[in-house]
C-alpha cells in the first residue's frame, strides 16, 4: 500500500484507508530483511571489521532535510545496505576483539523481532503481565545459574552504567541525610560509569575515591580501609563501595570477600560491578569468583556483554529492592497510574527512573532456552580456552610479553618496545580491517587488549589474528 | 545445527563446530517469526486488548529453573505463542486507548530487526560511525520538522524519564555549587518522571515545587513567579523549571512563552517536557505549540509515543550540550577509551550516564523516510480528528461530559455521576477486552481517558468503542 501523497484532503483519505504499512507489505519487506540478516551473519567475515570512513562522510551523503513524502521501503532497505552498512563497525565480526567484545546470537535477534512487534511497555504489571513475569522468571533462572542468593530481586536496565546509577541512588537513600558529605569508593581500575553514576547522583568529584590496586590490578583492601578511616577522621561519611569483577582494562577481580567485610564493618552499600566477568560464574569452575556476592546490596551482570544477548540488557540484582523503591517514591502515586495499579504484582517502574520499559526479557529468555546452561558454558569455556592459547603464543614469542594475568577471555599484551611502537602495532593491525583490538594502559605502559566474546569466534580466527599481529610486529621499527 | 548436548569433552566439539545458531537455522526460524508477526499485525483486532490473567499465573506455568540443555527453536517459538502471547497487554491493538497509546509501525520493526542483527554499540563515533551519524541526521530531520532552532544538539535516550534526569543533572551543573539548597519547579500536572529525575539527582523532596494549574490544567505563571520569590526570600536557590507540553492527565499545554520569560529572568534551566504533544508540531497548524521552545535549555520529544517508532526512543535536544558533557566529565578519559578517541567526531557517550548505546536511530530513520513529513502529518491529523469526533459524541450525550479541552488526540470525559460509577464504567468497558481506556483525576473527580495513538486505529474502532461505552453506561446504576 502506498503512502498518501496526493492533493485530496486528508479526511477523505483516512475514511477509506489506513495510511500505514499493511501487514502484507510488512511481510514481504521483513522476509527480504531476514534474508539480508542471514546472509550478513553467514558472510560477516567478508566485511572489514572497522570501516575506512572519516567523520562526517555518512552525514554528508544523506539529505540534509527529511523527505516531504514517503519513500518505498525497497529504497530505504537499499540505502541501508549501500550507505549505512559501509559505515558500520562490525561488533558482530568474529575478529572484533576490542573493548569487551559483545555478542548477540540468532535466538536473541528473534526475541528482539518479537519484542519490537508486540511493542509492550510494562511500566506496570497490568500493562504487560507477560513482560513483567518473564523478566522475573528469566532473571530468576540466571540468578540460579550464577549461584546468587534466592532472595535477590532482579530487574533489567539498559546498561551497567544505568544499573550502577540506581545502585548509587539506593546507597545514598540508605545513608539517610547526614550533615557530612557522602564518600564513594571504587578502584582506580573501575569503569568510568561508576564515576559517572556518582556524579549524576550528586556526589561531588572530590568525594569519589579511587583506591589503588595491587600488582594484579585488584583493589587493595588495606588501602580501602585506610581511605575510609581518613574520611571518617575528616568528618566525612563513607556510604558506598563498588568493587569490580572483571575490570575493563585487564579483567582483574577485586577481592570481594575482604571488601565485603569492610563494607559490613562500616555499614557501606556494597555494589558489585560484575558486568563483564559475572557470566563466567555460570561455569562451575568459575563459580568461586562470586564468593562474597552474598554480602552485596546490589550486583550487576551484563547478558549483552558475554551472554549472547543483543544490546541492551543489563541485569541488576539486589537484596534490598525496597530501598530502590523508597529512593524514587513520590508521596502519592499519580492519578493516571493509580487507576491501573495492582497490589499483588510487581510494577517494575517503581524501582527505576525510567517509567517506560521495553520487553527486553524476551530476548534473554530465547537465549537462555536455546543454549541451555551447558550450551552457554561450553561457549564460554571455548572463549577462555582460545584466550589462553593466544596467551601461550604471546609468551612463547620473545618479542612480546603478557601485561596482565589471563583470567577470562581477555588477553593484555605488548611488544617489548616503546609505547609508540605498541600504538603503531595496534593501529596497523586495525587498519587492515582483518581484526580489531583496542588498547589501554597498565603499569604506565600502553598495552594491546584482545577480548574474545563473539559467539562465532573460532580457533582459526584467533590463530590468524595472532599471525597478523606477529607479521605486523615484524614491520615495526 | 543442534546445540551440543552429548557427553564428549567440549574442547573436541569446539574444534569442529561453532555451537551457535547457524545462519541457515536463523534464516528458517526468522522467516517463521516474520510470518507470525505479519499475521499478528493483520489479526491483532481478534485479541482481547488486555488479557484475563491474574498476577503470577505465567510465572507458575514456566519452569522454576532454566534448562540445563538447549531446546529447539521451534519449541521456544511455540511456547512464545502459547504461554507468552496470552499474557500480553496489546499496546498494538487499535483499540488500546489507555495512558498515551503508543504505536510502532512496520518500518520501525524492520529498523529494530536490523539493529538487533548488527548489534552495534556506538559509545564512541569510532565504534559506530553509521550509528553516530544517523543519530545526528535523523534527529536533525525531526528537529527541522518540529521547527526547533538549528543549533539544538540532539541525542537519543531510552525514555523521556531518562532524558529528563539528564536535563536536571545539566541544570544542577549550570547552577554551580551554591551553598543554598537547589529548588526545581514543575506543575502539579507534570509527569511523575520529573519528580523521579529530581530525586535521582539528589534534589530533596522538600525542594520540588508543584505549581498549581489554572482551569485548563496549565501551570500558572504568576504562581510560578510567586513560588520562586518565596524560595529566594527564604535563602534557597531556584535552578530549574520544567513546563509540560501535553500533560499526562489531560494533554494540557503549560504557557511556555511566559514560563520561559520567568526562567530567563531568574536564570533557571528551562527543560520542556514535550514527550507526548511535541510530535504534533510536525503539523503546520500545531507548530505554534512550540512557541517559546527557542528559549529552552533542553526539550524532550518521544518518537516512541506518537511518531510510530517502537519503544524505546526519546529525543533530547539542547542548546547547551557542553553542560551535559561537563556534568559527567571525568578529570581524564580512561585509558581503555583514550586509545579509541577521535577529536573530530561526536562521541555520544560523553553526554549520558549510559556508556553503551543501541543503534536506535535506525528505526527512526526508517519511520521518517517511509512516511515522510506529510505522511506522518496525515496520520496525526486523523488521530486528532477522530478524537474530536469522539468528543462531539460525548458532548451530544447528556449522560456524559467532557472533563478537559481536547487539544490533541486525548479525550477526558466522565459520566455525570459518582466517581464510583465512573470507575465501574471504566472497569466494565476494559473487562470486555474489546477496548482499553485508562483513568485519572481532574478537579478532584475521576475521569476516563481515551487516547488515540495507534497507527492502525480507524473511525470504526473509535465509533464502536463509543458505542461500547454508551451501552455499558446504561448498565451502571
Amino acid at each position: 500500500m502506498q503512502v498518501y501523497v496526493g492533493p485530496e484532503p486528508a479526511s477523505v483519505i483516512l475514511k477509506v484507508m489506513s495510511p500505514h504499512m499493511s501487514p502484507e507489505e510488512f511481510r514481504a519487506a521483513a522476509h527480504q530483511t531476514v534474508d539480508w540478516i542471514a546472509d550478513y551473519l553467514r558472510d560477516v567475515r567478508r566485511y572489514p571489521v572497522t570501516p575506512k570512513v572519516e567523520p562526517g562522510v555518512l552525514a554528508e551523503r544523506l539529505p540534509a532535510q527529511g523527505p516531504e513524502h514517503g519513500e518505498p521501503i525497497e529504497k530505504i532497505l537499499a540505502d541501508f545496505r549501500e550507505l549505512i552498512v559501509p559505515g558500520v563497525t562490525h561488533w558482530n565480526h568474529p575478529r572484533f576483539f576490542g573493548y569487551f567484545s559483545i555478542s548477540g546470537s540468532g535466538p536473541g535477534i528473534l526475541g528482539e523481532m518479537l519484542a519490537a512487534a508486540l511493542n509492550v511497555n510494562h511500566m506496570l504489571w497490568k500493562t504487560g503481565p507477560s513482560a513483567t513475569e518473564l523478566e522475573q522468571v528469566s532473571l530468576g533462572w540466571l540468578r540460579q545459574w550464577l549461584g546468587l542468593p534466592e532472595q535477590f530481586f532482579g530487574m533489567i536496565h539498559d546498561t551497567a552504567s544505568t544499573a550502577g546509577l540506581h545502585a548509587v541512588i539506593a546507597a545514598r537513600e540508605a545513608a539517610g541525610q547526614p550533615d557530612a558529605p557522602l564518600v564513594l569508593y571504587t578502584s582506580e581500575h573501575a569503569n568510568l560509569s561508576i564515576d559517572r553514576a556518582a556524579l549524576a547522583a550528586g556526589i561531588g568529584r572530590g568525594n569519589i575515591r579511587h583506591i589503588p590496586v595491587d600488582d594484579e590490578f585488584r583493589m587493595r583492601p588495606e588501602a580501602l580501609a585506610a581511605a575510609i578511616k581518613a574520611d571518617l577522621d575528616a568528618g566525612r561519611k563513607p556510604f558506598c563501595v563498588v568493587p569490580t569483577l572483571g575490570t575493563t582494562s585487564s579483567s582483574s577481580l577485586d577481592p570481594l570477600p575482604e571488601i565485603g567485610a569492610i563494607a559490613q564493618r562500616h555499614n557501606l552499600w556494597l555494589h558489585v560491578d560484575a558486568a563483564y566477568a559475572g557470566p563466567a560464574a555460570v561455569l562451575e569452575e568459575y563459580r568461586h569468583i562470586l564468593a562474597g556476592a552474598e554480602l552485596a546490596d546490589s550486583i550487576v551482570v551484563n547478558p549483552h556483554k558475554w551472554l549472547f544477548t543483543p544490546v541492551d540488557l543489563s541485569a541488576l540484582y539486589t537484596r534490598r529492592p525496597e530501598v530502590f523503591r523508597q529512593a524514587l517514591s513520590l508521596e502519592q502515586a499519580p492519578a493516571y497510574l493509580q487507576a491501573a495499579g495492582s497490589a499483588s504484582a510487581v510494577n517494575f517502574s517503581d524501582y527505576s527512573v525510567a517509567l517506560g520499559r521495553r520487553f527486553r526479557a524476551l530476548k534473554l529468555w530465547f537465549v537462555l532456552r536455546y543454549f541451555g546452561r551447558q550450551g552457554i558454558a561450553e561457549i564460554l569455556r571455548g572463549h577462555i580456552r582460545m584466550a589462553r592459547e593466544f596467551a601461550a603464543g604471546v609468551s612463547a614469542d620473545s618479542r612480546f610479553e603478557l601485561a596482565a594475568p589471563v583470567l577470562f577471555s581477555l588477553v593484555c599484551f605488548r611488544l617489548r618496545a616503546s609505547d609508540d611502537q605498541n600504538r603503531q602495532l595496534l593501529e596497523r593491525v586495525n587498519a587492515t580491517g582483518a581484526a580489531f583490538l583496542s588498547g589501554t594502559t597498565l603499569r604506565g605502559k600502553f598495552v594491546l587488549r584482545l577480548a574474545i566474546g563473539n559467539i562465532a569466534t573460532n580457533d582459526n580466527d584467533v590463530a590468524q589474528t595472532w599471525e597478523l599481529i606477529r607479521s605486523t610486529a615484524a614491520s615495526i621499527s
